[in-house]
């Protein structure tokens, strides 16, 4: 393995996914999935076939318990709805978006940076698709460059320099990110993105909002709709 | 709660603990220990009786899963055992300790860092008892300064500045944790340090020894032996 990719099944990961693809090869590369009690676990479902598609060893993990006391609107076990207005209509009125789910990447990287240090490799890349867009406003702090950079830092001295993390988007909007992947040919009909539970995406929520004008700003449809 | 404390059941998390519960009192600590996957679960027990000691609040998490694929000799799994050379001299040989756990402190201070998120507080503090004898020639990269400075940020960033990792023994080494510890009236004789499994501490373990160290540096009988 020379690459393990965090996946969520959506737009921005597997971009990551097609990147590492393209520069090591399917054999060398691993994506690993996190329930953490989202409710859309249908994006799981999506990385499941992603990974199929690519040819790629995938894992998955259950880290549901980890964020029970969290009432974020995003997990199964939350009182709240989505909301669906805009995050900066939110950070308006409150002080974190209601999807805001605590420490989420800071968990997911540390469970996939102790699963790629296990490996017998000199090197291995970890791949995060975080991008400028989910930063913005500080909508998702864990997302931003600040936080990639200094966990990056931690990764790197704990694992003795063979784990480095990679966040290719991180000075990038979506709709960049959709560019570089429609030049890779991502697979964009087989993610999903949208944070509601339904059969098709809900075309409301934010990051449904989000996807449409990436692909729009690159003149195409977006094949999952 | 206004603290948070990773707590192993050994030397330096309880003295941690006595510290952060010196500064908010009892009932605003909340310890947590993670079963990973260690021979030495018996630490688990230990940390149960110490929170009982202190009447503070308590949880476990089981992330055993997560460390399954990697080799180190500390996991019920691993087909090695403890080497009993201590940290400077394995490191002649070999570019890591033998009981190295991949990205271990990097995994627990993520757990901890959203729980303690999870809850609705302005502040909480996340001790946790990393040393300057632990991470001295490298032996435990994450309990370098260099990792908790990093990670430290990673956490302030992440949780928009609530979660504040503290790690008040980073510039001492273990002997200097245990004066702290001795002046706070530390229960050590409930602590738990052996990396063996056996009903009384092996004597013979890097963390036996260490530990022996410390207490006799300070002129007191290790209370535990």
């Amino acid at each position: 393995m020379k690459a393990m990719v965090l996946s969520s099944g959506g737009v921005d990961s597997t971009t990551a996914l097609a990147m590492a693809v393209d520069k090591f090869g399917a054999q060398e590369v691993t994506t690993i999935s996190i329930f953490y009690g989202q409710k859309h676990s249908r994006e799981l479902e999506s990385a499941r076939k992603i990974a199929k598609f690519y040819g790629v060893d995938h894992i998955e993990f259950d880290l549901s318990q980890i964020f029970k006391q969290s009432n974020s609107s995003l997990l199964t076990h939350s009182t709240d709805s989505i909301d669906h207005r805009s995050y900066s209509e939110q950070l308006q009125t409150q002080s974190r978006v209601s999807t805001n789910v605590p420490f989420r990447n800071g968990v997911m990287l540390a469970v996939a940076a102790s699963i790629a240090d296990s490996h017998d490799e000199d090197q291995i890349e970890l791949y995060i698709g975080a991008h400028a867009d989910d930063a913005a406003g500080n909508a998702y702090a864990d997302c931003s460059k600040e936080f990639i950079d200094a966990f990056g830092k931690s990764i790197e001295v704990a694992t003795y320099g063979k784990v480095k993390l990679i966040a290719p988007f991180v000075g990038k909007n979506k709709s960049e990110v959709v560019k570089i992947g429609l030049k890779l040919k991502v697979p964009y009909e087989l993610t999903w993105s949208c944070y509601e539970s339904g059969e098709t995406p809900c075309g409301k929520c934010a990051t449904c909002i989000d996807r449409q004008r990436a692909f729009e700003i690159n003149g195409v449809k977006d094949p999952a709709l």
